[in-house]
């Protein structure tokens, strides 16, 4: 199956309705992707992330190149057969977790040099081996490695993570795109060499950076649209910033992509949020928080957050959310949730991310009705206004 | 649906084919009960139960009763309703745990006095108090409450814990089957009162005691059978004496117990052992090794024991046990499993536990399939070489 994207239709907000098809399956988008980190969504089993209807997930190149490590994934056939799961698979390339969880010991043009947050290891990180970790993950989609900086950063920094990311970007591209075994053409558009990844549909994705600085942002969106990738990121965000600013930024560089590219905004959001990215003509996302807060107890529902630790929920018998009909919705109680987390239950962490998963994936399948339909600013008001009324 | 008892085949050796019904479905015996401590097998959803078959699982009425409190299940509808499991449930009486468990402070005549292991707060657990608890969660299956021994224990104290076992069965069977609304008139055999318990089809199990002792085994035996309850267990078993021992003294109390009534054999066992207390026609087991040992990564296998955290599985690509059909197996590479354990993933425990418990009910539907052709000895003899063949 070869890549494949496709604008059904198109919102007057600026959202659209689309259709991405992967070696892995067909996407629809707008499409939220649970984050595997380390070749599992925590808590959930590959059989119900079928059930779920997710369609592409994330694999994290830091976390699997450091364990198990991506020459024994790629022996063994890739991260799809590594993990059992026949749905499409997007990888980031590194560079998030390099910068924001490794003890970083030294950024040059070159590349990164840290030390592992497992053992302390020192490793190196470059454009060039971030795809070669990707191409033996064999994800559907790859990302090239960026600089990523805090936030708020000045102009100057800001700048100068814009043109290393270009920089690198284009390593990226001519690495992924050169023939290993002589003799072979390059490939074209940012599709990586079938001779050296375990997915040879695998493609590549760029990432636009600049901060909170909305010239920088369109000008590292046009110096990666001169690069000519077949979809486009924009990364660096939700790092602080408000969700205002988050939303300017991706509107801004989503102006200078190509409409008939994929957009991908990495890292968010909250569930309220999820359309606001949609309106800036973004067709992905992808967020921890759905896994992340369910560990901790926090559950998203159609009235807003819940937090199930808490007394008054011990003896309630109503599913957690009754506008939702997820499988743990449809099956237990509020107080059965609360039991199982006060008494540090595994089925805890099993069922809050399942439910968790299954409402990011909700409102996803909710703001593809409402682009059909054409009424996606009902939808947002709606769903805003019952998480203000908040009856949980 | 009323409590029944049929056998269905006996085997040459002394096995028995069987099927117990109950107010929550049908149990094929001879069956193994998973563990379900506090409302939840630890690492399995519901779902996955009953994907797994499961018919019977166990409660435990001490955890149940520190937290989150047998009162709450009760108001919420009895365990059945509060952890959504629509099969059988059994419930031990508390005995076991306030030995073994809890900070023990006085063991008199009357009941137990002993210290929460979540608090340290004071409580007294008594035989009617246990079955007050049982009635609150609503079991199909209560447990008389028993003192349980350690082994060694000499004869004296034995002797003694038998005497006070009876007693405390014969106030457990009184408090069960008295009225507590005016005018109704006590229930038969050990059926619990309808008016007091949230399942009205509850019944009683009595507990042989005896310690390592033939002849109180015996004598523990036949006093419990002249109280007449519907159903019978042998415990204080696999405490640490040898397994022929174990086999012995559970042999010996089968000798005493109606055959018309279920045998259950409290705490076992190891899977190459289940078929040795078939054979001394037991009808049913318990145990929490299948999920307890999958949370520390060692497995259960047609080649005997695997401990997944083993480097030899890192770049393994075979399925965890090739004559296992279970999901995991079906799905997942031996590296995959190894990876989760050493990540410390959520997914560890959730296919661990799965794959054990498929083991445990796999062993016990060949053993009923065994009996029914007769042929329980070959079987027996053909899944112990397989373990000392050990090709994992």
């Amino acid at each position: 199956m070869e890549f494949d994207f496709e604008i059904l239709k198109t919102d007057p907000t600026g959202a659209r309705l689309g259709r991405l098809t992967t070696p892995h399956g067909v996407i629809d988008t707008p499409a939220f992707m649970p984050v595997g980190t380390a070749g599992t969504v925590k808590g959930l089993t590959q059989q119900a992330l079928s059930e779920l209807g997710v369609q592409i997930l994330l694999g994290n190149t830091y976390h699997l190149y450091l364990r198990p490590g991506h020459e024994r994934i790629g022996q063994l056939g890739g991260l799809h057969r590594f993990m059992s799961w026949p749905g499409a698979i997007l990888t980031d390339s590194g560079g998030f977790q390099v910068f924001s969880l490794a003890d970083l010991r030294k950024v040059t043009d070159d590349g990164v040099v840290f030390r592992s947050h497992l053992d302390g290891s020192e490793h190196f990180l470059t454009p060039e081996k971030s795809i070669e970790i990707q191409q033996a993950l064999g994800s559907d989609i790859a990302m090239v490695f960026d600089e990523c900086i805090e936030y708020p950063a000045d102009y100057a920094r800001a700048a100068g993570a814009v043109k290393r990311t270009t920089e690198w970007a284009r390593r990226c591209r001519e690495y992924a795109l050169a023939p290993r075994n002589e003799g072979r053409a390059p490939m074209e558009s940012g599709r990586t060499n079938a001779e050296a990844s375990t997915n040879p549909g695998q493609i590549l994705f760029a990432i636009v950076q600049g901060g909170a600085h909305a010239d920088l942002r369109r000008e590292s969106a046009r110096q990666l649209v001169d690069l000519d990738f077949p979809g486009y990121a924009v990364g660096g965000l939700a790092v602080g910033e408000p969700h205002a600013l988050s939303c300017e930024m991706a509107a801004v560089a989503a102006e200078e992509l190509p409409k008939d590219r994929p957009r991908y905004v990495m890292g968010v959001g909250f569930p309220e949020q999820l359309a606001d990215y949609v309106r800036c003509g973004v067709d992905m996302m992808d967020c921890v928080l759905p896994t992340r807060n369910a560990r901790n107890g926090c559950l998203f529902t159609s009235a807003g957050r819940v937090n199930i630790r808490n007394a008054i929920y011990a003896d309630d018998p109503r599913p957690l959310d009754e506008r939702c009909s997820c499988m743990v919705c449809r099956t237990y109680s509020r107080a059965y949730l609360r039991h199982l987390f006060q008494a540090n239950e595994i089925l805890a962490s099993i069922l809050n991310s399942h439910h968790n998963v299954a409402f990011f994936l909700d409102i996803m399948g909710k703001i593809r009705q409402a682009i059909a339909f054409g009424e996606l600013a009902e939808f947002s008001s709606e769903f805003q206004a019952r998480i203000e009324a908040g009856e949980s």
